[in-house]
């Protein structure tokens, strides 16, 4: 065996098992340490490549690929500071339960810690942010090499799909000369080994006599709630909703649940919970007895009040494997088990579940005057708010809204309600960042479908650079900035009125002029300062391919002055609602 | 003692003590739960503060702030991803030995690992790239923790730059209301307590045996040679020098050794040894007894060959406090000691070292050879060597010269030769990465002086967001952009010449108009496309404050062609240089 075949084999052998095992997109960046692995991926012909150049762009594009696609990304690139610019997406994959399979190129051994260029100390760098870290060996093609190499490679798509899921780290140290040499014969080892490492995996499905614990706890309250928080699976809506209908309970549901897009039913549903539960009166005409919560904690501030003050509630969290997802620090029972098993289980039960009259009533009234109020806002003039129900009626079937962190979710949040369109409504909600939205908005596009994506210019302006992705590919991503000239939501904090320290330290105005931007990356760019146009351009940018820009401009103070009238008017609304005394 | 006036008095000595000890800047990106941080640094009269949004950017800012003051500098940001943007430049500092203190905000105990927004584990999330990590105590304003507060602060300055300097990181829990009450009385805490914690801090000097023990290894080493890599001392010069004149060797100047340039006599020195050690016979005819090393390993790969050939020498490795930079394995005489009171120290002991005839000018033949040939180049087209002349022509006196890595270092390397001026030549080369480059340069400008910039498009492209700052506080910084249009540098690899992936994988071409890029940040922009054009756009430049960009086009192929060129001449001339018999 000589360099070049230990070479070669080995990473062959490791990719073709990295594909067997399901991985069918990788995320490469430019550099000469990782040319073997970089190689070897453009030689697969079941593997997708995609190059992407600032590694911090790349990590959250993967991020975005692996989200839509629901399948795990591989993400290469060279050695040293590379592989530290993968880092926030990586907390961010590992906290949104996203897989990644993040390899990493090296130096080898004898050009560690001596002061070598570019060489990092790259062991367990990302330290509990991957859920695991492996050092492969130096290349080598014996046979019982090239069986480690396949079975590390399966190993690790298996450990980032497995339980919750999320990013591990292989580290490979490379010897020169990197080049590998594709003449040999049976480069993949398919003739001679084919794959190393097969699995079935099943799910967590909960006995007849845990289900009668929850029914216990169940015993003699009458006021029950589904809540359903950050989520990605699509199928989750019809078995909550049969939960739902056969309980006849409201099911409060985030925007980033799956719940409000798609075909189904959603007369059981609450979607504009975040308006009215910012009242202290109104959360207590809603004090509950249970609520059972899957997905994540949902975004709504005004629902975390309102679970706040819930004390003699049952508080039940629904966790597919593992998690202690409660911030609340109540009592909680946590159920680990497959979502829609225990939906389906559940709604089977129904008849020993005893749920008050009119307690869904209520929140259906008190929802249904919100949405009036929130889709019926005045649209002649663009605010935050009324540009997210335009986007709303623009949102292409089968597409997805990538949704910015700060104002843009809770715009999203407030504004738009259920539609009937199949649309995936994905954030980047496991660390709340500001950082890496475009780009995962273009991995999520580099899936197939068109992506609309709306945030603010500060998130904007944060990840510019993940623009150069979907112009080399000619993605279809529609990007509706909100242009409020700085960092919108800290308007609605206290040190909004000290003028002192505000604008220097929280406003942060970028006084930017964005269509350079647009230019700079050859995409389309409208100035939207009317609903009309707006509706024109994003009916026009969602039936092309390629980068669309409309921005809307708006002033920070005015905007959260417009915000806190709707939600005045909303909660007075309900007040002087002619409620029947049993309800009050 | 209540909430708020715990949190103020504790962070107000904080930053107090932090400020007694030597931090003059610190570099904030805004949010929400670093507010105490934040106002109070604002509010601190003594301390100077650059909000810079990107952290990523605001974390190599600092750097290059940090690099070019040689001092600390402070870095704040809140909870969540805003602090893993950080990694990159924290491993750059790390490795160049830049002292930074990371101060990030966080979620309060009972927020964290219960799925709450925007909190992730950010307890030694820098691994082993901080030279220390404290999670410090929920804010409390008694006389102990007071004491507590200013002891960590000094703590934290006095780690970071003592030893080799580097980062370290504190991380501040907070719980809401997190608005500080600078009217309560003795904020800062002055009259009641003053700084806490002052340090003398001594140097390493050799005693007489130890200098005895380095004689006795030179004893009958008649080919010596003094090599300055990377450091920033530019009080170092004239010890090397003055070493080098009393031992009669040739001084190897790395371009960021600041040997370079100033008004030293620099007869001894060598700086185009980069070009004529690629030949092996001539590295043959240069086999040395014994080589002294200061700073870093050059950033010369001829260089690094020359040394490995180099079986039989002596090497003696200078750290002023400890590290083993010495990437080829040789053996090693590490001597720590200060790098200044050892040339001293030697040059006292000249008379007992014994340098071989007609070796010293051998050296500079050589040198003076491969200049000529380097600094003659015909400029009638402009090439990436040749800009970097016109660059080297109207470098302002007293600025800095910022290097890109990559291609920009190697021909800063080739063609920046001696110059009288007082010039800091910096790069970032602790891990060589192309990331965050302009970010450092605008860092460097902030400490008053006009930077020129010159590195690569990829480079550029990356660290764009970088120039936001420069913008913002008006810093004259000129950036010279070689647009190569893609990896130039991997022109020079073996897989070049594979079709297949090379444009794909390394050239990686970005098709960008970097006109538009100067137009959103609101900078000057020439393209030049000649000799006279440049030098007009860089002296203008230098004039003003803002920031200049200057572009020079060029071929990535043609480059290599052209540098390979220049190297075969200057090796054909000094093989054809009529030498005496007795130094072949």
């Amino acid at each position: 065996m000589n360099h070049t075949e230990d070479l070669t084999r080995y990473i062959a052998e490791f990719v073709d098992e990295m594909v067997e095992n399901g991985i069918d997109n990788a995320v490469i960046s430019p550099g000469s340490r990782s040319t073997p692995l970089a190689m070897t991926m453009t030689a697969h012909e079941q593997l997708k490549e995609w190059v992407v150049i600032d590694e911090r762009s790349a990590a959250f594009f993967a991020q975005g690929l692996a989200k839509k696609t629901k399948k795990p990304v591989a993400l290469v690139c060279s050695s040293g500071t590379a592989a530290a610019n993968y880092y926030p997406a990586i907390v961010e994959a590992k906290q949104s339960r996203v897989p990644l399979l993040v390899l990493t190129a090296d130096r080898p051994h004898e050009l560690r810690d001596v002061g070598a260029p570019q060489a990092i100390n790259q062991l367990k760098m990302y330290g509990d942010y991957v859920k695991w870290f492996h050092e492969m060996a130096l290349p080598d093609s014996s046979e019982l090499m090239l069986d480690y190499a396949r079975s590390k490679a399966a190993q690790a798509v298996d450990t980032a799909t497995r339980g919750n899921p999320g990013p591990v780290h292989l580290n490979f140290p490379f010897r020169e000369p990197l080049t590998p040499d594709f003449t040999l014969d049976d480069v993949w080892g398919k003739e001679r080994r084919g794959e190393h490492f097969s699995f079935v995996k099943g799910k967590k499905i909960l006995a007849e006599t845990e289900l009668e614990m929850i029914l216990a706890k169940l015993s003699g309250k009458k006021r029950g709630l589904i809540v359903c928080g950050p989520q990605t699976d699509e199928q989750l809506a019809d078995a909550i909703f049969e939960l739902a209908e056969a309980w006849r309970v409201p099911v409060i549901a985030d925007p980033l649940s799956q719940l409000r897009t798609g075909q189904q039913e959603k007369i059981h549903m609450i979607d504009s919970y975040d308006a009215f539960l910012r009242d202290k009166e109104i959360r207590e005409m809603l004090t509950g007895d249970f609520i059972i919560r899957f997905g994540a904690m949902p975004v709504s501030k005004p629902y975390l009040f309102y679970l706040n003050e819930q004390h003699d509630a049952m508080h039940f969290v629904v966790e597919t494997e593992e998690g202690y997802r409660e911030p609340t620090g109540k009592n909680t029972f946590f159920l680990h088990a497959d979502p829609q098993s225990l939906c389906n289980q559940l709604a089977c039960l129904a008849e020993r579940v005893d749920i008050a009259e009119g307690w869904l009533q209520k929140w259906q009234v008190m929802d249904e005057i919100a949405g009036s109020y929130l889709t019926g806002a005045d649209q002649n003039v663009i605010t935050e708010g009324t540009a997210i129900l335009s986007l709303a009626d623009k949102l292409p079937d089968d597409g997805v809204l990538y949704s910015g962190n700060s104002m843009a979710i809770r715009d999203v949040d407030s504004f738009l309600l259920q539609t009937q369109k199949n649309v995936d409504i994905l954030a980047n909600r496991g660390a709340n960042g500001i950082d890496g939205v475009v780009s995962s908005a273009a991995g999520a596009a580099a899936a197939g479908s068109p992506v609309m994506l709306v945030l603010g210019d500060l998130s904007f302006y944060h990840d510019m650079n993940g623009l150069l992705a979907a112009k080399h590919y000619n993605l279809n991503l529609t990007v509706l900035l909100v242009n409020n000239n700085g960092g919108g939501i800290f308007s609605f904090l206290p040190q909004a009125s000290d003028e002192k320290y505000f604008e220097a330290l929280f406003g942060t105005p970028l006084d930017i002029d964005f269509q350079h931007a647009a230019a700079l990356y050859g995409a389309d760019y409208r100035l939207a300062e009317n609903h009309a146009t707006l509706e024109e351009a994003l009916e026009q940018s969602r039936q092309q391919a390629g980068i669309s820009i409309i921005e809307v401009k708006t002033d920070r103070a005015q905007n959260a002055a417009w915000h806190r009238e709707i939600w005045d008017h909303i909660i007075k609304a309900i007040k002087t609602h002619h409620w029947q005394e049993d309800s009050l």
